[in-house]
């Protein structure tokens, strides 16, 4: 039934590395001076599991033979997750967090029991679904704690009820996305919830994680899907959703979504579901110049007339993009953009889904009508739909020639978005020297949108992870004040340091407190979301930090 | 430049009490045997201030002189809601609590030191907005404390800021909303939040208690609204909003948001606004039967349709209005209706804001367009949009002949709205014998509605107060498990008994711990929220509970 991971794939999670097109290697060796030289990989260093045998006893009491797993191979392929950061160090470069056994529940109420049971064995618990945080956030750190283990949840993968009504779907934390939708779709019904780690990441990494798909536009963040939560944690379970909408005091749904594991365990989610789109369209145009890029953006949120995916690339990332695609029609499409005048050229890609080709180009016509956009056509949409999964490839290909590649991410208020990607466009160069910054907004609102950005630079041989370090710390600082720390990201172990900067010492203060009232001994995901390197269970009283 | 709330005024919050009409007399006797006898008020008492002499001057200290008062028409007019409970109690009947102070400051800096001073001073504090909880939201409970004053934020009544480039106005908490209106439509925006308490509650009262707008379909509800906010609390300021979405852990805004001054003072608010709509159109429709009218208002959610306004009344309600309507008119209709073959008519009011007629008549036209309605014109629409403020009045004028009469809702998914509204239905008949037991939905969601129940029956003179609770109780347990205990009115007091069924033990211990960690004292609010007679102020310990 389970279609299992395997966790022992890192980066693409497929076993072979692609390889970059010549014309592209040659653009990144005459752009950022990388040489087209295999980097060899060393094998980690894996520690003998510190978990008792008297802890190992009860675990497997609880979840049954077979599934608290001390293997090499399952440790390792819970061993972080998949940031830059936490590739190198797979890779042999730094020193790797190993959990000290992997532990697979079949149920909410066993995840119950593990918690109990790691409480009462000073066993610190990292909850781990798809694996693919970019923020550390599945880090194996033990904090306090004698053990660690990375509780994984792969077995918790049931469609446990549709309410076709209510448009409700109950699902499993530990689904991965592409069998939940296939599940869904046995019923007409989608979650529309497509983020670049798709392939890979689970339901409940999403609530966890208040992830936000590449359609948020169309369907919304995940925080908007999530009607209802149940959480496991060390004091007993959590359930919430009650109805659509509330005035029964906080939502306490949007205290547990984002949580990151760090105040228990998500294992159910009631997600607002729609049925299937029959139509899809991709579109490609040109717009000249980011500001003027932005601006119709912000209009087209504003007037409510977004496409379900709307994404505007700056000039740096539609050049690499340009430059990377390579060939006689990207030559053709420069002379045309420079015979209609467009001297900046910004990539915009809109799509949208719906029940009928008619509703599809009513609302195409509502948001390109009167609009100063070159029209690309569809095959380039679906081109970017066709390859809208291969960022963590590339990136496999580019750091196996030496690169320095990562992600990052931020959102702000329409009136600070172009001050924010210059201070972080900055930040970054002034950090890294000879590198290559893009940029683009995938998430618009009313109030603001979101940027992402893409580094490349050749990777510093001598000190890999201090080089992105640097500049990684450069970019927060610049997002300080303007900005979120993070948009879709977290928080993890990466952004912690930042986050009083963004929510404040009583931010820092209430979100310890809800810790201590779910998690008193600490035990959940130390180090994640609260942290600060002296007190990873984030359960300092306020004055010690 | 102040327009100030006279706080001595109840329930229609005007000098002179509406009369009904004949018909409506006559039809409200042969239903539940209301006699039209005047039933008069008796003053209620007001004990002496026990804000002791060192407690004044040092508040005097920092508010300034006058505007700590102790006058009786000061403290009376503070002394409470607008629940039936409060009026009751206002007339006379059964105990009122009179905050000893009413206590105005000028600035986010001055409410935070009012409650450092409090603090100092064993002295609880009820912030104060427009007066218009209907669940004791603002009830002058002292806890544990000395005294208690009523923290009235009139003065705090100014539009800080406007971002029109990000739709973002930010907003002091004591403004009026129709003050509030006037100074954004200066700037040609609208925050588009119209309640039924408009005329009356306060900017910072829609955010501390998770209002609803009747244009909450259209507009969002007040948490869409909130960008950000600054709170006031005992351990100092705290603020919030650096993005329109963020993944930064949970989203803490929404633990403000409905926090119904029990971990803070709700200062300021930023806001995401919108142009003023260029027209306005309603209309009113009729739909055969509950039945098939909530499937419409849930098809036209889930397609993504719904009208700004969406107002659907049940067989009762609907029969109510057009009998105290009455005239020639209502009987012209019933006959059209019947020879329509509409034997079960339903109210539908929908209601459209844009930018054009173009945009409304198209909206429209998607909405209505080969649906079972029976238009009934735009007048109904306007006579609805004419008086939809009118509720307050129309039950002073019921209360003055002796009525019992209130209002209460609630809100689940559309699986379980039918049964869900027969519950509360029968749970009321049941507890109040002879009554009127009306419902509309005016909140629809893709999941789920709001439930909006009036309940009308003659007042038992003896008990009146026990008649409610009575009531009241009966249509709590009828909700808990279905829906929630409240969509829109918030928590306040009466409905705290209940919020453990919704959202659990751990529920209640995480938002005790957060008011640990920003009101360690329990000055704030005592027994609102977080509640129940034996610890007014929450701060048991679980194991109390």
């Amino acid at each position: 039934m389970t279609e299992h991971l395997d966790h022992t794939l890192r980066g693409s999670w497929t076993p072979t590395v692609g390889t970059l097109p010549p014309h592209a290697a040659k653009w990144l060796r005459d752009r950022i001076g990388l040489g087209d030289v295999r980097t060899p990989a060393r094998a980690p260093v894996v520690p003998a599991s510190a978990l008792d045998e008297a802890a190992r006893v009860a675990l497997d009491g609880v979840v049954g033979p077979g599934h608290v797993r001390v293997d090499r191979d399952s440790r390792l392929g819970r061993a972080g997750g998949l940031s830059y950061s936490d590739l190198l160090r797979q890779r042999g470069d730094g020193d790797l967090a190993v959990p000290d056994a992997v532990v697979l529940p079949a149920s909410p109420e066993q995840v119950v029991e593990v918690l109990r049971t790691c409480v009462e064995h000073d066993v610190a618990v990292v909850p781990f679904g798809g694996g693919t945080s970019v923020v550390g956030g599945v880090t194996a750190l033990r904090g306090d704690k004698a053990a660690v283990i990375a509780l994984d949840l792969a077995r918790l993968d049931r469609l446990v009820e549709v309410d076709p009504v209510s448009r409700l779907a109950v699902l499993q934390a530990g689904l991965p996305a592409p069998r939940a939708e296939r599940l869904l779709a046995a019923h007409g019904l989608t979650t529309g919830h497509v983020p670049q780690s798709y392939e890979r990441a689970t339901i409940g990494g999403f609530a966890a994680t208040r992830s936000a798909g590449q359609a948020s536009s169309g369907y919304g963040r995940f925080e908007d899907l999530v009607q209802g939560v149940r959480l496991a944690t060390p004091v007993g379970e959590w359930r919430l959703g009650a109805a659509p909408a509330s005035a029964a005091g906080p939502d306490l749904r949007q205290l547990v979504v984002g949580s990151e594991g760090a105040f228990g365990v998500i294992t159910e989610v009631a997600l607002r579901v729609r049925p299937r789109p029959a139509v899809e369209r991709y579109e490609g145009f040109v717009v000249d110049g980011w500001e003027r890029g932005s601006a119709v953006v912000r209009d087209l949120a504003q007037r409510r007339v977004l496409a379900d995916v709307t994404r505007l690339s700056d000039v740096d990332e539609t050049e690499v993009t340009l430059a990377l695609a390579g060939g006689w029609k990207v030559n053709a499409l420069k002379a045309y953009l420079a015979a209609r005048g467009v001297r900046r050229p910004c990539l915009l890609v809109l799509g949208w889904h719906g029940a009928s080709e008619r509703e599809v180009r009513r609302r195409r016509a509502d948001a390109v009508r009167g609009r100063d956009l070159v029209p690309l056509g569809r095959s380039l949409g679906e081109a970017w739909r066709h390859g809208r999964f291969n960022g963590p490839r590339q990136r496999d290909a580019l750091m196996e020639i030496g690169a320095c590649v990562e992600t990052l991410e931020t959102a702000t208020h329409w009136s600070k978005l172009s001050e924010l990607r210059l201070a972080v466009r900055e930040a970054l160069v002034d950090a890294l020297g000879r590198c290559v910054v893009m940029c683009h907004v995938s998430h618009a609102y009313e109030t603001g949108a979101s940027l992402y950005f893409t580094v490349l630079a050749a990777r510093d041989a001598t000190d890999p992870i201090g080089q992105w370090q640097v500049a990684k710390a450069a970019a927060a600082e610049a997002v300080a004040g303007l900005g979120t720390i993070s948009h879709h990201h977290a928080v993890g172990t990466d952004h912690a340091p930042y986050l009083e900067a963004e929510i404040g010492r009583l931010g820092l203060d209430v979100l310890a407190s809800v810790k201590r009232a779910l998690d008193p001994t600490g035990v959940l995901n130390p180090g994640k979301l609260l942290a600060g390197g002296t007190d990873p269970a984030g359960l300092a009283s306020p004055g010690d930090r």
